[in-house]
């Protein structure tokens, strides 16, 4: 360690916020895109300088918004790291915390929007949840919907991901009792690029219940459906 | 008649479009809220001094958008028209045709929405088809629209009005095979106010077979409906 | 009751969603200001006509955004319905349901953002959480808002509701364990104006723990809110 | 097939919509271009087992926006496939059905909205329409279209579609009785880049008989177009 | 005359341009709408004072956007001057200068239109150019603009006012040699409200020689039109 | 004073920033549009009663923004405060500090945008600068801009308020080595409404040594202002 | 010449607009950018043919926007064709007509507007004019653009193309009698990324004489300039 | 020299302001990333030939915005020009005036806004002034933020870059007398996208004493800086 120099304090460009497990009840998360990679291997070894010299109060740490390199440069830091390609998210260490509080639920419409669906299960997950992901369910047929509303309405929360016209979250809300995060994804074409249509819609819904977090922030969905959850009871297996 | 006019041609700012019911297949439509009470006042004269000279190839024709002074300007030339003011909407004769073609519904959420509906129920009425209005569907309460499904299912098109998330046209094209019209209406507040994340949603809707319309225009989406609609089988009663 | 009408029924426009309660573990609302004063006059009635008829699994019913004319309606038919002009909201019966779960705390920077602030507050409390109003915390004197910590961070939920920049929320978040719901106003001028500016700073957050609702939509956070605080422990009196 | 499986279900991503062409007349569509090649390589493979199978109602399915990669993963699986590339659209079998029902005409400017276009008209083949594409008509030279008037005529449906201004489904619905499908494309610069100014003027049109669907959304008209000219009468030839 | 001023010159808010017609070939305007009534009369009375005193290179000067309030400060001063309450615009002195240069016509589909189409039509003649207004061509019914072709072939320049879809300009620049100056109005709703939908249909159009103007801005379409004709040779009569 | 209750604090809505002064060096703002009528006299009140104690630290106390009614409420409370209508500000007490630091020039191009620049102008005179107020430039008469050149260099910040094209700050700019605050305006119409055009304007200005404030927001810019001059050379007269 | 085809068309995307030259008064222009490089290497080979069957009624043809492939691909065709990279143009013959008309000036700010502001020159030179560029005028530095006024007063009409802030047009209209054409360039980061800032800037223009095109559309500035230019008398040498 | 050349004057496509730094007391600088790289070299070579010849009025020149090629053609005919990769910024003379003035501080929240926050800070440094850089602010951790509160007081001008919901600067300027640069940065993803909203939030905020700069300006933040922190007395050491 340098001379002068503190705890998760990298001179010239981060001050790790190791108490925020503390003060929030949620540990340190690292967005990585808008790093270099050379500020990503930093950040990682200092975890591990950190861990080397026995501190063991750092975890779980989430690398968010990974792109290969700096999933890379993490790994190299952190090899035992758990790492989701997909999601572009990697946690350490890899094991989550043994599951507390109510079951959290992330229900997406099909297959472009499971990135930042499995980034909002898996943040949840690290955050002490237990979670489940369900990836087939849309409004343009509403019998598939239906049909898992049973399994919705065990969930303590449930974050509902959405590109395209972002309706989804709607008509979940208003079939449960618990609160929907709302998730926007910037899945889709035409007036729907970028995901802004769906942000709009899902402020915009008819039902209330819904909470909106930013386009395609699967990190902030999964967090937050994590505090919401924190109390509820355990689901029943 | 003053001396060079031409039938329907009011010089410095109209000339009737007498022989669109010809070429377009559908009467003439004045927009009143774009012209002052005096232009209307003139329009509706005219007409009557038309009918008066034996004309029966001009209806009918409808006056939208009309405000309560509008409308009575239209009343006091002709006083037999069709007036619903909460549609905003004239129609003389006041008869609509023997209804053709199939079935026109028009569904929409609630209250809010219903001048914009009534108005494209009203259009594709005096355009010549049977049609029927459905008051009380929406997607925070599925059972409503689940309900409804059969009788959605008979209409050769539906027309779907809806504001704030403008989510309903997607749930129904899902559920049918008929063409929906989709109709946004400025019904909203905060993000959906003035109606244009409804049209934004409608346009992204995940669904095919839609056709989305201007806000609030329910004359656009009523005349629409009645063209869809002109070859279809009639309903069976 | 007309022969042939169902409960809660007024044909032609309305279709009341009285088993919301079972569905949603919330009781149904009346958003008046898309209404005319005669449809929300007809609605207080039906209630009050259920209610004459010895149904008691009816309330609380809140009527929300409410102007002058559509309040008195509103007490026209139920004159012991509790009525907060300025936060536009009648609720019947007067008596919230006795306090149960986690402490709603509705904090806002001033005056201005008082009336979506109470329209919260009170939503929260009829869907039976305890409740609190913080009304003097901005971000342009830091003190103020450290002031309160202590007692912000006993909120099971922490709604915030700011207009212009829409930063307070963040700053919030960044000191609390317990999630916030960001409710934007449109109180602001020029680029701030309409709430738009305050709805994207909020969903840009840089602090995770944070679900956005529309702009100046007081009873969608207080009712998210009342949601997110039903399992918590109730707070230390 | 897997134990436990469901026709149409790969587990974790994809639940195929395989009653659709009975629920809404119209067979499954897969939006490639949303989907990781291994994806669409997973659909088209379980295709081609209930093909083997022996299943004989699945078809014809439109694979839609679908890349070189992603159309080589499809036809890897079912080779007969029909394959048009500047369309980027696959369908398979590859034989379109037999056409009943109105004629579609799709009509575009240019050679630079020609994709969507040649989409648009696909789609309807493989709907079931007799289709025809005229490519040249624009309204900076009224002669191209003017002359084209008797065919567009013997259309039950007109796709138009259009870039940079967008003005050409006005032109067109106000000289025919038919309706038109309006078709934005992303094709522009400047301010009419990425499409949106073409979607504004087609929803602003002036000539009622429109119905917008999304920018560059080539299957939702042509599948839209389709409806409409299901019950209409067969062109004469 | 206050001691110490200058010609033109009302101390604390106003120094009139009075070289403007030398330096840039056109006379002064007076923009009311931006001033209080107060203001308005000020400078009609300075106008009335530096006449009076026996200048007589004033003229014409031109008070735009004017409404009723604004137009009385302006004749309490200048009783003399013209009034053309539709286009809120007044000129003074009355007299418009000799026509000079080519025609200059100024086209729009109708009624709702109207007010910017004369105030452009107007513009144009007290800046010395023989003018025509032609209000009944509309690209909703092409015959009608067709019909007026010859017509409008004989101006040196023509001013294209429209509103809703903007569309017009393209179609008329198409037809014809001569520039096209675009004047967007403020007339629609919906996705048109406003007049941006015209604007950017103008500036996308897709035939060339078109200039475009602000919405609503007939008296600088008017000055543009009326600077262009300067040069080309006489309307033959 | 009520019992338990705090200097400056008002309980349920406002807690007076009163050691502002000292943390910011400028005192405390009332911004009045944004409060009710009752609550602008509760605060004008609660200075008088202060004042009224003794206390001597409290002023000088600005009220912005402050219509007619609101105005009246702070002259009940504050009968001897400055009142200046056009600029919608009240100062209390009425006057202002002794000025030092450098010149701060206000200028604007014309009578439409002197609201704005008055509130600017005021509200750094009563921050304790030495002001001067030039209202007759404009970009497009150039002229009367260069003929001011010698004067605007004498000042230390220059406060360029213009509305529509929003040129003005940039061409100033250019010319000084002050640093200019930039002050975008709400006069305008047509793309120019409500003065986001200028304020796009100004944040994209080629010369450098500009900073933008809100629109219409004459407060912020005469703070800016006030605070950019405190250090610099007064004025030479 | 393939049996059954027409002159200048080519069957499945283009019909050559041939007698545009007669109907508009300028030859045709190729937009390259919108069409694959086969399409545009067709169109040019039907040239070629065309001119060597003998017809010498087809220039000068401008291909515009054309990219190195595209340009590549005209040249191999019409191997003697004029090419300015900068200007992504082509123009076939490649000797322009002997200039007729006024002058054509086209002025920028500085490097970056370079392009557009060259292609604007050769548009106008190639459709007729004497044409000049001037390249080193911008707001923040009057000098420069004080001492090019006698020159911009030689014109007949003046491009200003100009990107971030787009305040040059206003500027050089104030001070010339000759009509401006506004060209927006997409030159520019932050909000002025893409030329909608400068565009906006333009339409809101305060000085009268401005019409606007769409963003980087050279080719659409120096045509309507030289239409503009055409009736003025000839520069003196 | 060419014959015929004035200093700092390339034929064609720039004229150098050399004696910006006369008029304006700054020096020039040269926006790299609107000009080709062989502009970049010309101008280079353009200082050298000056300085060659004996001018030592020149400097320092700013090269701002280039890319490695832009950077690489600057050291070519400048090799001793200092150079900071991650700013993009060169300067020429490489070493700084001597410093002068009050202290200019450069704050951001983290590594993503260093590039814009660092060409800030040399920009003030190159004009003339003390400044330090602080990079670990944020507002989601305010205890940071608190902690330099202390030495922020020392600035004479403050400014703060920030992304995503930009809410730093109104934070900060709460706290300090000193005025605000605030400066937009382009980090972000979803509706911060690009930092727009970080611009709308800045221009929002709710504490006076902020100036605003275009998104990733960081140019222009630190000459505003410059010019406003040189008055100011010097920092104590």
């Amino acid at each position: 360690m340098p001379e002068g120099a503190a705890d998760g304090r990298i001179e010239g460009f981060l001050d790790l916020d190791l108490d925020r497990a503390q003060r929030r009840g949620a540990p340190e998360a690292v967005l990585c895109d808008a790093k270099s990679v050379e500020q990503v291997a930093a950040i990682a070894a200092e975890y591990a300088r950190l861990h080397a010299e026995g501190r063991d109060d750092l975890g779980p740490v989430l690398f968010t918004r990974a792109d290969a390199d700096r999933a890379e440069a993490v790994l190299a830091a952190l090899p035992d790291a758990f790492h989701d390609p997909a999601a572009r998210l990697l946690a350490w260490p890899a094991a989550p915390p043994e599951p507390t509080g109510g079951l959290v639920i992330v229900a997406c419409a099909g297959t472009s929007d499971l990135p930042a669906a499995r980034e909002a299960e898996l943040t949840a997950r690290y955050l002490g949840r237990p979670t489940r992901l369900i990836a087939d369910i849309g409004i343009a047929g509403l019998h598939r919907l239906l049909n898992r509303l049973p399994e919705l309405r065990e969930a303590a929360c449930v974050v509902v991901a959405a590109g395209m016209d972002g309706a989804l979250p709607t008509v979940v809300a208003g079939q449960i009792s618990a609160p929907v995060v709302a998730l926007p994804t910037s899945v889709g074409y035409g007036v729907a690029s970028g995901g802004v249509t769906a942000a709009l819609t899902m402020l915009s819904a008819c039902a209330p219940g819904i909470g909106v977090v930013n386009i395609d922030n699967g990190y902030g969905a999964g967090h937050l459906a994590a505090q919401i959850a924190r109390w509820a009871p355990a689901p029943i297996l």
